[in-house]
């Protein structure tokens, strides 16, 4: 399958590229994400035997754009909360080595016409923290834990 | 005036321990702003002598429980974008030396409901990006560059 990698230098495409370095696992918590590109890049990573979690909000991924489904479809083991709150983080881990994490959601949206930061953190300390967040999400929106009769 | 410091050891507290912590300038880049202990933190910061800015978004700004209006009333300077796309920010820089950013917009809903992360950095490459970017925002929403006739 060919590299999902968009033309040019833009903040999208380093974001692409970073993702791309991934080698043994990508997880990813995600509020919104809506975004072709970062989904195809996901789905190429999950077709080169990258390990990928991704854990979403309940409300957020059934909006028009979302592209949980396709994720879904194409395999990859996505989780969401339960809760009226949001599963509002957004940040993704290469490889439990790199942390991306800020204000961006992964929506056309947010990359085409907003404002918008993300920062990429290899300290090993911050990333502990995140990746032990994720962790406790992952489990915490385990389909078997699930409550169908509160 | 009163010290604003809400009771426990929660995670607002936390924040607000960290912002009160400020000596000479708080820098505010917020997409969302309706949390009252955040703004009396805040007012109390501008009373006390400490130069406060802040940016925020022109649509969210106006919304129930905007505490942007009591700012501005309070006489802390406030500037907002002009555009369609957000000015999707959330961060706060302390003291040109502290950067406080992450996924939790300034609402009570996020405090009290979401599942969200805030990264304090004092890395002064990090903080260096960030300041450069609210030096870039606070100019380029000067009202002074508005145009009102497109």
């Amino acid at each position: 399958c060919s590299c999902p990698l968009p033309s040019g230098d833009t903040a999208l495409s380093r974001l692409v590229r970073r993702l791309l370095s991934a080698r043994r696992s990508l997880d990813l918590c995600l509020f919104s994400f809506s975004c072709p590109d970062l989904a195809r890049t996901v789905q190429f990573l999950h077709r080169r035997g990258v390990r990928v979690r991704l854990v979403t909000d309940a409300q957020y991924m059934e909006l028009y754009g979302s592209q949980i489904g396709r994720l879904r479809h194409a395999g990859i083991q996505v989780r969401h909360d339960q809760h009226s709150g949001y599963m509002h983080h957004k940040f993704a881990i290469v490889d439990q080595r790199v942390l991306i994490t800020g204000s961006l959601n992964w929506t056309t949206q947010a990359i085409q016409s907003n404002r918008e930061n993300v920062l990429v953190v290899e300290d090993a300390e911050y990333v502990k923290a995140y990746l032990d967040e994720f962790e406790r999400i992952w489990e915490e929106y385990n389909p078997a834990n699930y409550n169908f009769f509160p």
